[in-house]
């Protein structure tokens, strides 16, 4: 089987956003965005990821824990990592997660910006890259090593390589509430909707997670 | 516990429609629209609607049936009972159900094209109100006698009465497949999204069952 490209891990409201309205830097999601991430924080791995104890296990948690498993790279939208915009001032933003992050391998950062490799402890290194977005997903798949491609967001990310036909595979977590505008993930598909099928739906108490698979 | 005006058995795709693109006659629920539709007639309910035998019963059942269960009408958006658009032509058109719909109660149709009531087999009656949405709805629940009335769609008329802040509850079904474009259920919510709380998600193989109340 051929490496895919895979989003794992996009929480999305049942009105269709993945960031609510009004986002800026006192709003980084927008308005109510937040809550579309709370039930991470419930599981066991969501709390890892921020040092904290205890958290549920079962579909939620399987589903975040995924989100780490099998994958070889990562591709991310520049405004992913932080929340300058722009040229970078300087090297000083090293990304929200800390000195290690949680990926463990070489992260594409698309940015019509790009500044050196930053690398990071436990393997991962950030690549700035400035290639398009079909360049790059070949970059991420010869550092893969024949492992899949996360795509990591945000949505207008996930929407070009959608949009492009470039991915296999999509795991959404969708959380029932509504957000009354934002950032919409499937907005402008177009025709690209055609090539997917549901392959998976489970339903934890919380969120229903829908995997949809590339069937052309 | 007053009667509310409730939303129940909504198909909306997992980007957000419950119509594809390109409404039209031939098209009446758009491209790919009917594939809303399809586990509706794989339900032992949806199948009686339709003079078929056999069907599935559990979740999906359940939830059809509960569309006939505690309702004294229904109020519907013109689009609703049939294909033709301004004035009637004449008094032909009786509505997509035969002599004897599944309502059997009677059901407000939202028109700007007024004409006389419309009394078929079995208890359903059509009344053509041409009032404003707050007065049929006063009309549907004077005309329940106590019991809840349905908003039977479509999506334009159930987001009239959201925006108005009318809708007390909302139960509507996720299909897992992708349209690409069409007729978008929240589209234009705005801040009357924040009213409503989940209060239970459920499902089946094939479809995400979400409840959603109002709770200001």
């Amino acid at each position: 089987m051929s490496p895919k490209l895979r989003v794992h891990g996009v929480a999305m409201s049942l009105d269709g956003f993945v960031a609510g309205p009004d986002q800026g830097l006192d709003n980084p999601l927008g308005v109510g965005g937040t809550r579309l991430h709370e039930w991470i924080f419930e599981t066991r791995t969501g709390r890892e990821m921020t040092g904290a104890e205890g958290g549920t296990t079962g579909i939620d948690d399987d589903y975040i824990a995924g989100g780490f498993l099998g994958f070889g790279a990562t591709i991310m939208g520049r405004n992913m990592i932080g929340p300058v915009r722009g040229p970078w001032p300087d090297d000083d933003w090293r990304g929200w997660w800390g000195t290690n992050p949680p990926f463990h391998h070489p992260v594409f950062v698309l940015t019509h910006h790009p500044r050196p490799p930053m690398e990071m402890e436990g393997g991962t290194t950030f690549y700035f890259v400035d290639d398009g977005i079909e360049s790059t997903l070949e970059q991420a798949f010869d550092a893969a090593g024949g492992a899949d491609v996360r795509l990591g967001g945000g949505a207008s990310t996930v929407r070009q390589y959608l949009q492009a036909r470039l991915v296999d595979e999509l795991h959404i977590a969708i959380v029932p509430i509504l957000l009354g505008g934002g950032e919409g993930l499937f907005e402008n598909l177009g025709s690209a909707s055609a090539d997917y099928e549901c392959v998976e739906v489970l339903s934890s108490q919380v969120v229903t997670h829908v995997r949809m698979a590339r069937t052309r």
